[in-house]
């Protein structure tokens, strides 16, 4: 370490960390890029791996691999467990402490049950890679016990998994449910029918996909419905217990019930600010830094930043990316003598898949369905795959589900269950 | 299930269960299929997931999906916990009895650790996907580990992979791990030479790979060698304990312990006879069948069956393939009136693979070694690999990390570590 450089360090690397030290790579600065798994996951698809069309594999990248080419970065796996913001140090859980002149901190969100925190037993949430590979076990489980019984003539009851929220999370795990129950395991069974199997998806709000115009989500439901989808909207889910869920004194029974209602931001917030909102998320400024630690940057679903008309920016892979090239680029003009800029971000578009040849897109002012919207969805998301081989990989996996009806990655691997996890590896499990 | 057609259970999704299965496709019998997972492994490819090179679905099939156009099979998710093999009843731990009329048992072998069992915890063995998921997050973290001493200036002290037992599968993980070590990560450490890694491969007896012909063990020790492989032969492990292991008064530090060095057939199989061999293993006739019980038939890695002049047959996956499909056509004669025929071993060879354009093998009294033995073990295993989808993603992850020097699956995900998993269900993983 040369002592005459600056030493930026960056905790996490989803979109918004990662991206930050791509933009740092081979510039005249020293990186350290902390996180708590060795891996990038391409959260957009995450999906896919929960509903066993991709393995984890085909949306994970190794973040030793992908900055590989960058002398100047190192990257530690380890875990974050405090700031000292006036001695500009980072406490590492296992390592020393990390000294930084600038910190862009890009730790994320976790699931909120909103102070239900003991739903997450019953209905697991979708951030992490082993998330995914634990819903799908819940998902094939459901399938295998079903038939069990119906084998043994006794009567598996109902086939119903129920998702809770219908942002993009909800409303794709929704899709891919009945796509997986009424195309992919129909000949797989003998004794029950995989296309009886019920989807139901339940909104808070009178709408599904509440960030999109309005004429989308009518399409989307319009599109989920016809799938064979249940959607319930304006619904409040008063208590998740196994087997069912309860909205007031409506009991739906449940086989495996998926929580994609909502996230608060990483607890590293609260280390960085008093003032964080109610998701959690630290204020910041125009330039991304904290008001009173202007060598302090949080980007991406951690930080409540705002547009230039005042509006909260949402919380997307695409802000997080363009979040972390801006915070990188405002340490190096400051270095180099000049002043921060502004972030701007360059919105482009929504999009959210629903199934085969079914989705929805906005780009700008224009608003696709269906078909084109699903091409368009496909390609933009081939296109952002870190990776070369990743992209061949999803390729061949997706033309292989869609030509052939299947889905490749059905395996029920051993896993802890959610329950018996330590929770705090829960929490700090997105928190570098 | 109509009356007047006869029900077999085939225990064990493996490779006899499911060439057993195959072979009664569509044919005048009911059939059912009992395994403890949902998925078929490809075993042989087991030690490119435990290195990285290859995902867990690369090499796995989801059973149901392998059989699903044969009508006339069903297949359970479950665990066999006993025999009334007077009654001709399978009892289940999840499911209802399940009477047959024929049995065939395919439950294979697990690690033995020949009474030192409190040495699985330091040193895995490799045996199912969950082994070789964990076997890789070890490895992973011991380089992590060692950069993160070294990055703080502290002395990470030697980075050993230390691998017992020489057989095909001890031959192969480490010439993997040498591989990885030199090849693959050297560019994504900052502050260790990853080629500074050493990989010790201890054998008991005076030569590895003792099935194979001893020219075939000589060149196999040279092309280990030359990879850079330290081959300790004649040295029997004495003591394994955390951070290192004991050869007599030799103390190997370790900073990863791989156990290959021997397997005892599934807990079934005491279940079956009380005539079981060392290795735990159920005599049986010619016919692959039970003397006392004709009706039950026992194949693969669970059966101590020998060839005509009267040898062991070995415990490989070309045996248990023939055995399954043997002993579907003896049952399928006999209910047509026919008459069982003694099960003959079509040698096919041996083959063992070391590394990049490093392998032995044998056929028949050709003896291959180096580029054109690894050329045929790829040919083979691509052909016999279950499965389109695989083949191609198998073909596309293996010309990747040939021509780049990558592997792609390098994940560290979150498993239970095997010291605290149930042991019983550790015992019970391959016994369908």
């Amino acid at each position: 370490m040369r002592p005459e450089r600056k030493r930026v360090v960056i905790i996490g690397g989803g979109f918004g960390g990662l991206y930050a030290a791509k933009s740092l790579g081979n510039e005249p600065v020293d990186v350290v890029l902390v996180d708590h798994k060795n891996h990038h996951v391409f959260q957009p698809l995450l999906y896919q791996v929960a509903t066993a069309a991709l393995s984890p594999g085909d949306i994970a990248s190794p973040i030793r691999g992908v900055l590989r080419h960058y002398a100047n970065i190192e990257v530690f796996l380890d875990e974050v467990v405090g700031f000292d913001l006036h001695g500009h140090r980072v406490h590492l859980k296992e390592g020393a402490d990390l000294a930084y002149d600038y910190l862009i901190v890009a730790a994320g969100a976790t699931h909120s049950y909103f102070g239900h925190e003991q739903w997450e037993a019953v209905a697991p949430g979708l951030k992490t890679l082993e998330d995914a590979t634990e819903i799908r076990r819940r998902i094939l489980l459901a399938f295998e016990n079903a038939e069990r019984l119906a084998a043994e003539g006794r009567n598996p009851g109902p086939l119903n998994f129920v998702v809770v929220g219908a942002g993009p999370t909800g409303v794709e795990l929704a899709g891919a449910l009945i796509e997986i129950a009424r195309g992919v395991l129909v000949q797989d069974f003998r004794s029950i029918d995989p296309a009886q199997a019920r989807v139901i998806l339940i909104q808070r709000g009178p709408r599904v996909l509440t960030a999109y115009p309005e004429d989308l989500s009518h399409s989307a439901v319009e599109q989920l419905r016809a799938m064979g989808v249940e959607v319930r909207t304006s619904a409040v889910v008063t208590s998740v217990e196994p087997g069912l869920v309860r909205i007031g004194d409506t009991v739906i029974p449940s086989t495996v019930t998926l929580w994609a209602a909502g996230v608060s931001a990483s607890r590293l917030g609260k280390m960085l600010s008093a003032d964080t909102d109610r998701a959690g998320r630290v204020p910041v400024g125009p330039d991304l830094a904290l008001s009173e630690h202007p060598e302090v940057f949080v980007i991406g679903d951690l930080a409540a930043a705002k547009d230039e008309r005042g509006q909260m920016l949402p919380g997307l892979a695409a802000v997080a990316l363009q979040e972390g090239k801006a915070a990188a680029s405002n340490i190096l003009t400051e270095l180099q003598g000049g002043r921060r800029k502004p972030f701007h971000y360059r919105d482009k578009g929504l999009l959210a898949t629903i199934g085969r040849q079914a989705a929805v897109a906005r780009f700008g002012s224009i608003h696709l369905t269906g078909l084109i919207a699903w091409i368009a969805w496909l390609s933009i998301h081939l296109i952002l795959l870190i990776g070369f081989r990743n992209r061949v990989l999803v390729l061949i996996n997706w033309a292989w589900a869609y030509f052939a009806y299947r889905r490749g990655a059905r395996l029920i691997t051993d896993v802890e269950p959610i329950r018996e996890r330590d929770r705090s590896t829960t929490e700090m499990r997105k928190a570098g």
